[in-house]
């Protein structure tokens, strides 16, 4: 169980460059966006919104903490959040404004949404056109040769998100922060929008402090929108592209299910995304339907027990799904010696998939028709559905308002349904993982008959 | 702007037969369900997460109550609701219980998902599948000759959560409570599971009151499953189904916009369910990116104005795109006087889509090539998205959970992200409105430069 | 039974300009076309590929003619119709060549692609891409004030494939031949591609006929593709866009058999695009396996023989499927004096999907549950399916092979499943119908158990 | 170039059971399938339609043969084949008819269709339903225990066809002839469908012959319908499933071209089916409009000239798409010395997906970002589109017609456009492939640029 303390505060506070800035009244008048239509710099939302009668009760092995989305981590937090939305009150001149946006790490589901939505925003702040400036490929794009930045008008980013993957490119891989802030001088910039996961939001956080460490007077917000299709971020609901990929996950799922009803003996095996937590793995199997076991990295299992189940299974169905996550079982994978860190310091994933695959052909022989499925370049460049299409709009509207307002290191997202602005330090503590004793998992081990196969 | 008063409770407690009912312990062993599986009979979910700074917050117009979901509607509530979830003391023995699954009103995604999860998890329990029986085409189905009701096993639901519609049958229309109650005595049944709308819902409410009226000894209770394609079920963070219409929804205007644009001054209508509320209309629009006129049963429009509007977009684009709702302007139709009410008392609605393209035509003459799209049916009909799926699985599931554990006259929610069980009572009391000064309205707005039209 | 005669020929010769033009080598080199590359010029295609044992045979109602297709419609034709594709001589010099591409009449999936593979094979020849233009809004468009045409490049047209509808937009009517030839003329026209119906490719006919009359020199070469989403061109195997719409079109049934089995007595009723030919209605209700009645333009149907066959199978199955087409029982819907012709002398349709609707309501009452869906809006709108993508695409160049050869007043088509040049005269003939005892209708009768109903 | 030489013959006769057998007429009445709705036992269909002017002509390398489909193998062959369809002459007392059904070798979208009209058009003859028989795993299943053979029934084939997989299983590899012509003596069997690939044809095939071999009287007709994802079946135009495959192969080809484009340099491979034949990859290529390089069995390429023709295509458009068939560059792969054939001969095939991305990231290194996408089983498995839905009954509807009428060692077929049927024997020569100087092939090759790499 994690658990994750933060400082005694009734109130997440965001951090701010308004000292450093001018007040003015928003451009938005009565016509479009009237009264009502702000949002109080001191409304909150409420980030506790449960309470447990014993630590017996499902999910509350932590006490009566917050517990994000459905009780899946816990943590210690304050009492409220601040709302997110378009302030009265702004701090940059809309005219005078050269903003930049940068997507960063592998492709999710919504990057064209979010970059489509902040430039409209800027836009009807009233930032010119020519003032909006796209990074390529990624936060390396600041700086490196070869690929310059582009302009983003309204027309180059219409349509665009009715498409998959990212118009302005992405790459993995950590940056130099302070190659990034002397551009951030160089260009003149006032507004930094880093669309990334825990990596991009880290680097994200350290621009926010480079800047503020800096003697020099660069007056340049830094605004992240949360990425992560393995849904791994602390404190949000849901990350965008999440139900895009799992509704695109699924379908792999009820592929693998075609495939092994029709074969004797037939053994489906779908690896998807997940390298520390199992939410698309755990949320697919429930959503197909199909699914007969789920394997996900916050929960160990027994090759031995494995191995028997799915025997028993194929005796008694006379054929087999298996969802899992790539991240699920890596320690049986580095028995065999193949571990080990990247030059980043990341440990290598050993693909669980061929692993489970080999494993079981070696196991079963020719008692099982193994059918392996890995979907994840499919799943991550398909265009958002509906709803994804919408939280990423206001995602990023949110970041738009929030950098106009002032606020730096923060990022936007959506707790218990509302949006609200964060400090991307508290939510890139570590990832969220799915909890083993919460209800989301119970009602998966539940629908899918699943036993301790640990 | 609606405002609900509710008994100044703390918790917003549910009704329950267990003074009739003998306690016993859950069937659900450590093995698959162990420790904090079990959901505490005093959990709670917090109904408040929202404190606005002034009245002129966005969203706050009607005090700090409480807003479900995105500021749509202010509620005046209790703090807390009830967790939905299996206890570990159960009221029936599951062996002995029978039960009757009855799905009523329109067509909405997701009714499978529900019915087939009601039954599993009945089964799971350990109900007979003999015992559990489908009633066909809504709540006449009690009692009409004709259709009688059918066995629900394990097998007869397997593989309905893929294909839209019912498996039941449905039909609209009242039903005679006392018939249904007669029914229930005769045939020994110990719960009811009405997946419904505010009609079926109502209809549930009454069949429970008429059951605690009754002299005789009728033990059974009535679980509700909220069903609304509108959207528009009060407290409910969104109805199973809404995002499934919403997807596709927006298909039929993004069909509307390639029309538009393909035609000289094209102008594309598509009309879409939600007669007292806006919110597919709303949600789609947002999604799609190509409405440029959004009509909406809560904020009335000039007839005059539209024109003009609508005129100074097609000079301006080349073409239009108007999403209506099929309760919006009905103030403008019924002028035309063809109003009345049905044999039920409900508002009979003129239909605003024809209205508006004859109206339209009428306006531009050959300055206008109009094309207008009725997509109703073929939204209702669809198979769930991949998050509808899951939701109606929990839906389906808890509603099981919680008449296992002796409550009646509830239904089985989510709110601000938890799911909770509530009074069907106080959801019924009005449907849930769009807030013409929320964030969400203003969102829309703003994306699509709509002004005032009224 | 339709019976067209052709001139006594061996081949359906197609007309050149090649007498005003000069000879040159296809600019297309060994590496990227070599050697069997190129078509000959005396390459032909049979047209004749049934021969029927005698008159009774299913489809030989006119003897051992020509049977386009599946057996639809007898022709009397020559033997052999030439080849399309790219020829070793071509008659422009590329550099020099100025091209227009004009879209006309109803939406039909496939007009972009089409579009796309004029611009991209103009441009592979050499064509420069500031030569090539689109004409907006039909044909009119060479002369209305308002509507410039815009000029085409290969990054205008790119990855306008994934589109539905037409880049260039798209009118029905009328137009002024002369207006046009005089535009040919005015502005160097060297070839002008004509993507229309009936309507359309009568139009290029004429144009072609008026460049062909006067006496100044002239030399545009007029080439046509068939569009036409009923499928009614004679001669052609299939027309571009077909099976994208039988694809959409019977998404509907599917959604009409799911409203229709989950009322009572649920009576499910879509109307297909089909003027004077059910092919749309026909394939559709084939593919989908759902349709109980389907009622074509070319078999009239006695109401009450209908009325009376939907209720037995209402009785029976307890729901039915109907699929009509739009031109299906105009002499019903006439009966009733709503008739006439117009501007253009043609017969103004009667809405029969509104008419049965109607007619079923006031025959069964509350005896059935009647869902009326006209989905043609979002059936003609949508993105092409691959086989229709790649089609279009040999269309496309085809068209544009042909105009480098000199050919003009001809169509590119596929008959018999290879790619042929075609005059347009004879294509336009009539509209290509439905065989009343040819197999495809004979296995649609059989697969729905459909009696006869007139 | 392939050559295949037929006996001398005017039409490509079937052979017959009719000698053993009583003729009566066919139960199909005049109100069901009247007049003309009967096929003429001498009705037939030309196999010659095509002429060309010179050798030199795209397609015509092997002369005025005949080209099956679009020009791609040439066939020395009869001028006639016979027509498909039902005769009012049949060989079979229906009410006295045992059937069986068997689907072979790998998935294929389509094979629950075939089956479901099989049974649907058994039953429209009036054979029993409990006299139709379903096979389970391929022909395995006539004498493996465990799996018994299942009635097939009008309901339990019921919604199958909006299904992927097979509802009977299949299975890969050799069957025991002699086994199963023993089990078909044993259960009386008049009628044996197997629908399956080269090999299940020649199952087929050797069923039929050993059938005929045998001096014991079984009367039992074998009708073959072919299944060929790779569509390598020699005379037809067109194998089942085969437009749904390249429908799913091309959205994959669609992801890896997001996937390539978001990347610095990025490389989308995708390896699509194809053992002996590239028309799946060749098609997909086609259709999805976004390939750079595409790599076929019939076509070698040369490593260097790849590495080199790939690298200027990441200098010159910044991204690569590759579409790679599992058969072609099996001399590079196999150059390892990995190569062999399994226990049936075949070749067995070395994964040429895995050995390009590994060889592109060998030389390429950092230089590269590389997604490799391997869809198979994702394709293999989905439901067919409309136009194999149809396609797939008519060929079922064929194939039973053609075992009532007598005839034996056949199969169900579309050639030219008309469906026909012809000797096993003749299409299971060879596999059907690519023609290197076709006019399809071209038309890729121009469309993407491609030159020659071997």
């Amino acid at each position: 169980m994690q658990t994750f303390v933060c400082p005694d505060l009734d109130i997440l506070e965001v951090k701010t460059l308004r000292h450093k800035l001018t007040p003015r009244p928003s451009p938005f008048t009565k016509d479009n966006n009237a009264g009502a239509g702000f949002v109080g710099d001191k409304d909150r939302i409420r980030l506790h919104t449960v309470e447990y009668e014993s630590e017996l009760s499902s999910g509350a092995a932590c006490g009566n903490g917050v517990v994000s989305g459905e009780d899946d981590t816990c943590l210690m937090l304050p009492e409220w959040a601040i709302r997110s939305g378009p302030r009265d009150t702004i701090y940059f001149e809309p005219s005078q404004v050269t903003a930049a946006i940068v997507t960063c790490g592998g492709l999710c589901p919504g990057l064209n949404d979010v970059v489509q939505n902040i430039v409209f925003t800027l836009t009807d702040y009233g930032v010119p056109e020519d003032q909006i400036i796209g990074i390529r490929y990624g936060l390396a794009g600041f700086y490196n040769k070869g690929a310059k930045p582009v302009t983003l008008t309204r027309q180059t980013v219409d349509g665009i998100h009715l498409k998959g993957g990212t118009m302005l490119g992405t790459s993995r891989g950590g940056a130099n922060i302070e190659e990034i802030v002397r551009r951030i001088d160089l260009w003149g910039l006032d507004m930094v929008f880093v669309v990334g996961g825990n990596g991009g939001n880290a680097a994200a956080n350290a621009i926010q402090e480079e800047i503020a460490r800096q003697a020099r007077d660069v007056k340049c917000v830094v605004a992240g929108v949360p990425k992560s299709i393995d849904n791994d971020i602390l404190l949000i609901d849901k990350c965008f592209g999440f139900d895009t990929a799992v509704e695109e996950a699924q379908r792999a799922l009820l592929a693998a299910k075609v495939e092994a009803a029709s074969g004797r003996r037939g053994l489906g095996i779908v690896k998807l995304m997940g390298r520390n937590s199992g939410f698309i793995a755990m949320e697919a199997s429930m959503a197909s339907g199909v699914v007969d076991v789920c394997l996900i990295p916050e929960i160990k299992f027994d090759q031995k027990k494995l191995l028997a189940h799915v025997g028993s299974i194929l005796d008694r169905k006379g054929h087999c799904v298996i969802c899992v996550a790539e991240g699920a079982g890596q320690d049986l994978v580095n028995q065999e010696g193949k571990g080990g860190t990247d030059a980043s310091g990341n440990a290598i994933l050993k693909d669980i998939g061929v692993f489970l695959r080999d494993t079981l052909k070696g196991h079963f022989k020719d008692q099982a028709d193994i059918k392996y499925i890995d979907p994840s370049y499919l799943i991550r460049s398909i265009p958002t559905t509906s709803n994804d299409r919408i939280y990423c709009k206001v995602l990023g509207q949110g970041a738009v308002h929030g950098a106009f307002s002032g606020y730096t290191g923060f990022t936007a997202g959506l707790v218990n349904t509302h949006y609200v602005y964060l400090p991307i330090e508290t939510i890139i503590q570590a990832p969220r993982k799915v909890n083993p004793t919460g209800r989301r998992w119970n009602r998966l081990k539940t629908a899918i008959n699943q036993p301790d196969l640990h």
